[in-house]
């Protein structure tokens, strides 16, 4: 991975030449190139523990797994967001953890736990490094010190049960390698965010991920059946179960967890059989609002597709822009389009996936629901297009990075009756925001995940970069879009997790009792404090 | 309701004379009346409230709302489980309240609790008393005195969503009420326990409840959009929400806390429309363990029905006992099981109910399903003729206990691979402990709850009462089956809580570690130790 962005470094994608024209006329982008310093111009402080500190996590894990790397501590300093990536690529790794510490099983992190309260040591559980939320930054809060608990030598798949259809899985494995570990028992977790080839079991149960497919096959809380994790003042076991009455639902306690309470061992997750089928394909309606109630009926009347992506008019746009609308077949596609009444249209994508009877029972009847709600099928070639590129986005981000373009997400989600409200406050909130820092930007947003009484909202907008004052900028805009989440009763995080970012906004969610709760649990499991400071409750989790 | 047993004292149900011949062949019950002893012969201690402790009460929620009635302290000294029922039988009322609240609102509650924190009276919330397992039983613990929060006038619906099929429904809100209030919007929410008639909306949540056609509908966790809790801390307000990544769990946290950690005054349900077809057919399996992987490929292949349920063959063969196999029809039925091999079957019955389109998607692969796993249709009549009787359960058991007969129910869950062997392991130890005790027992068994990882078996037996060791005799096999259910890695209760007997298994659920953190919750939100002591927690709360 990138130590400055997104996958392999020497995977270049290029901005088509349409959409470099859409940015210069829409946001007053010029010719800026932005390219991160060079890798030996960033500034990396020197670590901090002592020999005296290091030993006992010597000890732990044995000396070849703690890593004072230079390399290996900038790609430990932060995660994937935003302001991550606007540091790194300016050379800023001050936050750099002292030391990489890889566990190799759950007796190590323990003594590495121990090790840690002892010596006043902050622990980042890290999986993937992918967070956009600041969730990785290493913080030491008032402690002598900082390591990255890196679970990527923990990847043991075992225990796969293909008549309950579950699975124990280590928190190191990422997503490909989940993938691949169960496709040999033709089992499949259906688990595919837009981080996949980089994000790890940890992580997603960490979070609460959501996947591009979770509409049919669940959101990550949905899919821990037990979970084992690790906590300072000892260990909890919650074995696969279907279900349980036995008092307060811990699983789902830890689930969401962030690092602040444990850190998860090993994770048992519900399966399904790998589909035999996967029909992808794109529908085109008038507006958004028609859109959400076409997905709603879908939802409420169980025939939803596994994938339901629906893009607002912005989005639709910048998509058949990135998607190299000069080339014949596309201009045909638009006037077909266009003919039927469907000028500045929302496109849906709908992935049906399973055994060929499940695909066929709720296609049919989706379809008719489709043109009932307006809709006009674009069949199946955007399907397989979206598909394709499905892991692409992080990999945009960085070329717009490269031209001075500040891109950055974020997501919530309501109840169906409140989601067109959320909508439109959110986007106007962020409009206004980039407006007030003469730097007017382009607002998209897509619904992604259905639930019966709602659905999740995912924005995407684009500025130019106040250069100099890039994270104040940043900063502005988000604070103006959770304001006007809470504001209009939206959740502050759908699948993003709170983090560094949310964390001032939790009390607007939860309440101040239940952010009270979480503390006092923070205290009991982690009395030393050492475990992800800074992460989740506003104010330190001391 | 009966102060000494279940429902409307005016209905009487009589035993076939089948089923009487059917228990003294195999129980070696006799003739034997064991009726419950008079009303005014109840012994009942004097309530123990001084008038300075009395006021705050009677300020809180008005002096008619306080309640020291002799019948009313009777009615909430226990819920309606084996041991409870034995001992208001014979006319032991000791642990009567001293004195019954009933909030009008969530400000009520509120004051309620302040009042008792500052006097230290505990507080056992009580919506139906139907608990099984003594969950709304008072006991004082260290403290001064225990009144019941009655909930019984908090039955406000409000903010019915049919657009995002949810709606805001009070704690004390009955099955009938809930179902006619809905009804009225053409919604449901479809959850119908055994104790539908008088269980309570806050019973519900508070204790994890599952109802007959939770396989469609959901468990009551599944069901929980949002809550609102009172706590001696203060409260804590989750309104509905299709999910979030917000930190962990709150509303699981508080879905199953049992009284223990705060009041439940409002629950933001899911709903779903009115359904416009009910389809009830039964089908014969040739054993058991044949109908648990038919109803294993109907869920992963997600056609299960609504309502799953697989009796064992002592279930069956009591069930066809009950029914009054002597007429004719059911003899003949008989023949035409066993003219086709199913000579000691399994009954299942399947019911399925949604738009007309949702139950032929479902009904079609599933019939072949059926038959493909060595099931034989017996048509719609037993289908129908379980639903219509779907209630009566617990008026069996007081017509049992007359005839000096112990049935018992207990319940537990596994993933399905375990779940034969857990269904032995149970069984045996069942009947291993009532042979001990020299009353030997009929077991019996059913499935009645699928999810794609598991299912739950829910065992009734019958033992002749050993007497004036009635309880003596319940403890030792209630304990048995509980440890088999603990040894074969099964769930301490899938839907009746943990309450009073269950308490001391549930590190083995949980562990240590949990159990403390379920502790350390329960200091922080409820620090004087007032709600419902002695339950969920092994050895007290404080």
């Amino acid at each position: 991975m990138k130590w400055w962005g997104w996958g392999d470094p020497s995977r270049n994608v290029e901005l088509p030449q349409q959409v470099l024209d859409l940015l210069g006329s829409e946001l007053g982008t010029g010719d800026r190139r932005a390219r991160p310093v060079a890798l030996e111009e960033v500034r990396v402080p020197d670590p901090r523990l002592s020999e005296r500190q290091l030993g006992p996590l010597r000890d732990a894990v044995g000396p070849e797994w703690v890593d004072e790397d230079r390399l290996a501590r900038i790609t430990h300093a932060a995660g994937k967001g935003y302001p991550d990536l606007v540091r790194l690529r300016a050379g800023s790794a001050e936050s750099a953890p002292d030391a990489i510490v890889y566990p190799g099983g759950e007796e190590e992190v323990r003594s590495v736990l121990d090790a840690c309260a002892s010596a006043g040591i902050a622990v980042v559980p890290f999986g993937g490094g992918t967070s956009v939320v600041g969730g990785v930054e290493p913080l030491r809060d008032s402690l002598g010190g900082v390591i990255s608990l890196d679970l990527g030598r923990m990847t043991r798949v075992s225990d796969v049960d293909d008549r309950s259809l579950t699975a124990l899985l280590g928190p190191g494995l990422r997503g490909p390698q989940v993938e691949s570990e169960l496709g040999r028992h033709g089992l499949t977790l259906g688990h595919f965010p837009q981080s996949f080839e980089y994000a790890t079991v940890g992580g997603w149960v960490a979070t609460r991920s959501a996947g591009q497919a979770s509409t049919g096959y669940g959101n990550i809380e949905k899919l821990v059946a037990g979970l084992r994790v690790i906590t300072p003042t000892g260990g909890i076991d919650l074995p696969p179960m279907p279900a349980t009455a036995a008092g307060p639902g811990l699983r789902q306690l830890l689930v969401g967890s962030e690092g602040v309470l444990g850190v998860i061992t090993q994770a048992a997750l519900k399966l399904r059989r790998k589909p035999a089928e996967r029909h992808y394909e794109a529908w085109m309606f008038h507006d958004f609002e028609e859109g959400v109630e076409a997905f709603r009926a879908l939802e409420q009347g169980d025939i939803a597709p596994d994938v339901a992506r629906l893009s607002d008019e912005s989005e639709t746009r910048l998509s058949l822009a990135l998607a190299g609308e000069g080339s014949r077949a596309r201009r045909l596609g638009r006037r077909y389009m266009e003919l039927r009444g469907y000028r500045e249209g929302c496109v849906a994508i709908l992935g049906f996936e399973g055994e060929q009877a499940q695909v066929r029972r709720r296609r049919a009847p989706a379809e008719r629901a489709l043109k009932r709600g307006g809709g006009l099928s674009l069949g199946t070639s955007p399907g397989r297009a979206w598909e394709r590129d499905r892991y692409a986005g992080p990999y945009l981000r960085d070329a717009l990075l490269d031209h001075g373009v500040m891109p950055e997400t974020l997501e919530t989600a309501h109840q169906w009756s409140s989601l067109m409200s959320l909508y439109r406050a959110v986007r106007e909130a962020i409009e206004a925001a980039l407006a007030t820092r003469g730097t007017p930007g382009l607002v998209m947003c897509h619904v992604s995940h259905l639930y019966p009484n709602g659905a999740s909202l995912y924005f995407t907008f684009l500025a130019r970069q106040q250069e100099g004052q890039e994270l104040e900028q940043w900063h502005a805009v988000k604070a103006a879009a959770t304001d006007a989440i809470v504001e209009a009763g939206g959740t502050i995080t759908h699948h993003h997790a709170v983090g560094r970012d949310h964390a001032a906004w939790l009390p607007r969610e939860v309440g101040a009792v239940g952010v009270d709760v979480i503390r006092s649990l923070k205290a009991k499991l982690d009395p030393a404090g050492i475990l992800n400071p800074g992460k989740l409750v506003p104010g330190g989790n001391g």
